[in-house]
Order: structure tokens, then sequence, then C-alpha cells
């Protein structure tokens, strides 16, 4: 039985792709199981709900040697801890290649594009399996997710072409209402306490390994009320302060994107990640906000950025 | 303008992956030149002659930053010196992951198959292209090259495909006929220096990373006469120690597959590899030649069962 998971801190991308992955290695004949690595945020849980579908299992070690596939992460800092003594024998993804390394020739797909969503839709396609409309469903609302519908820099022509193809085997005829009711529910944070808000999208990224190795905390909240958030600034910077001492991190940022605007305003916790972010992107900062205008991508964007600007070049 | 490449000492899959990989990206209007890390073994000089296709040309260096597509291999160690420098954006390969890493999300195509041509004959049909006469031969030839015409361990149900898909396109009537005058021409070694034997199929693995760095050197020459080989014995014993030396190896072995027969029996140079073929496979050791049975893959029996070795697990 293969383990099939998603990252930690899991999005609607790492969810159903576990799901949909599982099911589609489970109709070629190999035995697969989703879970996931952590609690659904409450995109993900509208998206479940609506499908009807249950939350995959929730994981939280494996025995050393077990076979396991990925999707959407391939970096050890956002899975299982013990992932080196696991035996990935897939990895379907769409970021760039961290420190994942193999014994055996494993099976990796890996496309630059918006959304895992969009590659597991191709791997149906080449399989020449059906789509069933609760698979489309769930890849629909990936690729919408993780693309905030086609607004960040991250999209392709394929993820495109993915939802055009997806939405009426699911049954959604409306997909920017749809996307809209998606957003709101991952807007709708209530009385969430502020960690849990911070890592709701939170990935631990190394950077300039080779010279002076640095841990960074990313945070992103996607949200069309921003105000909410910068309602709870105080607070989401004591959480900062504490994950920043917990993680054992050289710097946390924490983007608030604004989805409807296509903006980044990003809080600031101390003079380090202040010079970071203007050194590395020209940042305005202002009581403790860093202007990041239309960077809302954290892979594209932010990531390689920060590891271009951590990793001197001689 | 992305350069194409595969492994250090090209065997017929690095030289014509390189050139078919080229030739598919091209037709997708992505413009791709193939090269060549070293020079052509018999088998392959064959393969392009009797193909009418010049070789690709010889590449030593890049300057930083070149954006490169790899073929057939992925570690560092196997590729141009200065590879972490470069922008890998594409690796089509059909060996375990090395220390790859990328700065942005690549296009990855990684399969447990026997050749990277087998793969090669997926993108082209996933991508709705025509294979035409010449391709077709190309990736016919490494898909018998790698598997040693089936007989490997490494060979899968979608190689045999592949071929028996490949062979009408390619006009070539008689497999069998034809993976026997490739493994003739790979086995004319007439009066190559030893060190060029030693380094023709020649390539050098990091083990056991973690606790003990190993440094191993692991050359294979298959042939349909070994007994022209183990003629040669003295000299290569005295190549193997030089090639120790020069790369500062922790150990070098040049395993002698029988093609025809699939055997392997494998020069021993020190007591350091007499030690580890004992422990590693139980071989029998006579007269600095290690039986090692059937164990004609280096990629599927070789090293897996060096890096466990070199790698204790708590």
């Amino acid at each position: 039985m293969l383990a099939v998971f998603g990252h930690l801190n899991p999005d609607t991308d790492a969810i159903t792709a576990a799901l949909v992955y599982a099911r589609l290695l489970t109709r070629q004949d190999i035995e697969a199981q989703a879970y996931r690595l952590g609690d659904l945020n409450f995109e993900t849980a509208f998206v479940l709900r609506e499908a009807g579908v249950e939350a995959p299992p929730l994981l939280e070690t494996l025995p050393s040697g077990t076979a396991v596939a990925l999707v959407d992460h391939n970096e050890s800092a956002q899975s299982l801890p013990n992932l080196s003594e696991l035996t990935v024998t897939r990895v379907v993804d769409h970021h760039k290649l961290g420190d994942l390394s193999t014994a055996q020739p494993p099976y990796l797909r890996f496309e630059p594009v918006g959304s895992t969503g969009t590659i597991l839709l191709k791997l149906f396609r080449e399989a020449g399996l059906a789509v069933e409309p609760l698979e489309a469903r769930l890849m629909l609302s990936a690729i919408l997710s993780d693309t905030l519908h086609f607004r960040s820099p991250t999209t392709t022509a394929d993820d495109q072409e993915a939802v055009a193809f997806l939405a009426p085997v699911a049954g959604i005829e409306d997909v920017t209402a749809y996307a809209l009711a998606m957003f709101a529910a991952k807007s709708d944070l209530g009385d969430t306490p502020a960690e849990t808000l911070l890592r709701m999208d939170y990935k631990v990224f190394p950077f300039g390994e080779v010279t002076a190795p640095q841990q960074w905390g990313l945070g992103v909240i996607e949200t069309t009320n921003p105000g909410y958030v910068f309602g709870r600034q105080a607070e989401l910077l004591a959480a900062m302060d504490a994950v920043k001492a917990e993680d054992r991190l050289n710097g946390v940022l924490l983007s608030v994107v604004d989805i409807l605007n296509e903006t980044n305003r990003t809080l600031v916790l101390s003079a380090t990640e202040d010079k970071v972010l203007r050194e590395v992107f020209g940042a305005a900062v202002s009581g403790q906000v860093a202007d990041l205008g239309a960077r809302i991508s954290r892979k594209k964007q932010l990531v390689p950025a920060l590891e271009t600007y951590f990793t001197p070049q001689n």
C-alpha cells in the first residue's frame, strides 16, 4: 500500500492532489491511500464539503522504509519528519527541486505549472482514463486555489485549459462564482488563533546552503478581506516572534495577499526581516508592514529572490 | 538556446537521448542543441553511422547560468563540472535521483524503465507528434543498448512495447540481428588503451553521504567477447590503480558483463574492494576476479546494494 500525501500545513492543492492521485493509482491497479499532514484550512474544508468527500486521514509518522508518493512538495522540511528514511517511489509536483534523493529510480513528474491538479489531469489523459465528476471538481478546485483563479504569475496556459476542460465534467457552470465562494470561505477566519493563521499556509525554506545556511519561515494569508488580518497585526507579530524562536529560524515573514486586488503587504517582525525585504525587493516599510506590490506568489516571486540573495555567486 | 546533453563517458542512451530530445523540443518550438560530454564508444559510433547522423558536438564547459536539459543522468558527478552553476530547466532520466536541486520549478520526467529512449517515445506520443524514422532508430538503439536487448533486469514491459512500436517506423525488420550487430561493434575493442576501456562506461558514485562519505568508481564493459577483456587483465588492473589515485576514490570496480551469457565477473583491485564484494554480494573471488553471477545491471543490482552497505540504518 503506497501512502500518498501533500505538504505540511496543507492547502487545497496538497489535499486534493493526494486524494486524486491515490484514486488514479488505484484505478491503475497500484494500491494507494491518501493522507494529510495537517488540519484543513477553511477553503479546503469548503471544497471537500461541496464535493461531498471526507478529508483523508491525518498522518504523523510512518515506519522507516515505507513506500510513499509525494504530491505538491518534495523538500524534507515540508514533509513527514522522517522522510529521509522513507522510500519515495513517486513525486508529482510543481515546485523547485529541493533536497530529495532516492536509492532507486523513481517516477517523477514535475512541471512548472500553476497547480499539481493540472499535472494530474495530464496523467489521467496519458493513462487513457476518463475523469470522474468528483475527480474533476477536486482538480479544478486545486487549480483555482493555487492560481488564485488565474491571477497568480504562476498561471500557465495549461492551467487555464485544464479548468476549461474540467468545469463541465465537474458540473460547475459558473467557475468565477465558484472561485469567489472558495476565496470567501478561505477569508472567513473568525476567531482562529494568530499562530494558526500564521501556520495555515506556512513553509520553512533553507537558503544559502553552500555558504551561510539560513532557515526562513514564510507564511502567506490569501484573503479577500485584508482589513481583518491587519486588524490583528499585533497578535500576528507576537505569533511570528514565538514561531521564530520555536522553529529556530533566521527570519520569518507573513505575507497578506489581497486576492482580488492582487497585492502583497508583508508583516515585518524585526530589523533582520526589514533589511532583507528592503534589499531584496526594494520594499517600502512603514508601521511594520512592507509593501511588496504585486508579488503575490511565494513560489515564483519571493523564494527565488531570497534564494539568490542568500547564495552569493562567485 | 537550451543545451541538451547526457552523462560523461556517454553510452548509446546518453548520446541518442540528447539528439532525440533536442529534436523533440525543437519541434515544440523550444530552441535546443544536443551535445556530448565525451567520446563515442564503439557501439554508439556504429549506431550513428548506421543512422547516417553526425555525433553531437563535444561540450567541455558552459557559462554560469546557462539553461540546460539533462538526459539519462542527474547527478553532478556524472555531468559538466560546473553543473551547480547552470540552470537545469529539464531532466528526462531513468536513474535514481541524486544531488540535483533547482532554483525554479523544473520540468522533470523520471520513470523506472530500462532506457531514456522509452520515456522519450512517451513524450512524442503525449505531444501528439509523429516519430520520424531517424528518431525511431535512435530511440530503439538506446533501448536495446541499455536493456542488452531485454536481458537486463532493468527491462520493463514499456521498453518492450516501445521497441515493438519503433522497429517498423525505423525500418528495422530483424531487431535481434540489429542488436547483435550493435553488441559486436561494442565488443570490437581492438587496441583501445586500458584506461579508455575502464572509462568507457564509468561512473563515480558517492555512497554513505550521511555517515562516512565514500567515492567509488564503477566501470562496466559489456561485451560478447569477455575472453578478450580478461586477456588484458593485468593492464586493466594497472589502469584501475591509476584511476583510483587520480579520481581520489575509495574503491574502483570494473565489471565485465558477458552480454550473451548474462554473467558479471568483476576485476578486484585491492583488499578494500575484495572485502566489499564479498560482504555485499557474497562473491567468490579468485585470481583478482569476483564472480557476481547474474548481476549484470550496475544501476539496479550493484549501486543500490552498495548504497545500502555504506549507509548503516539506525
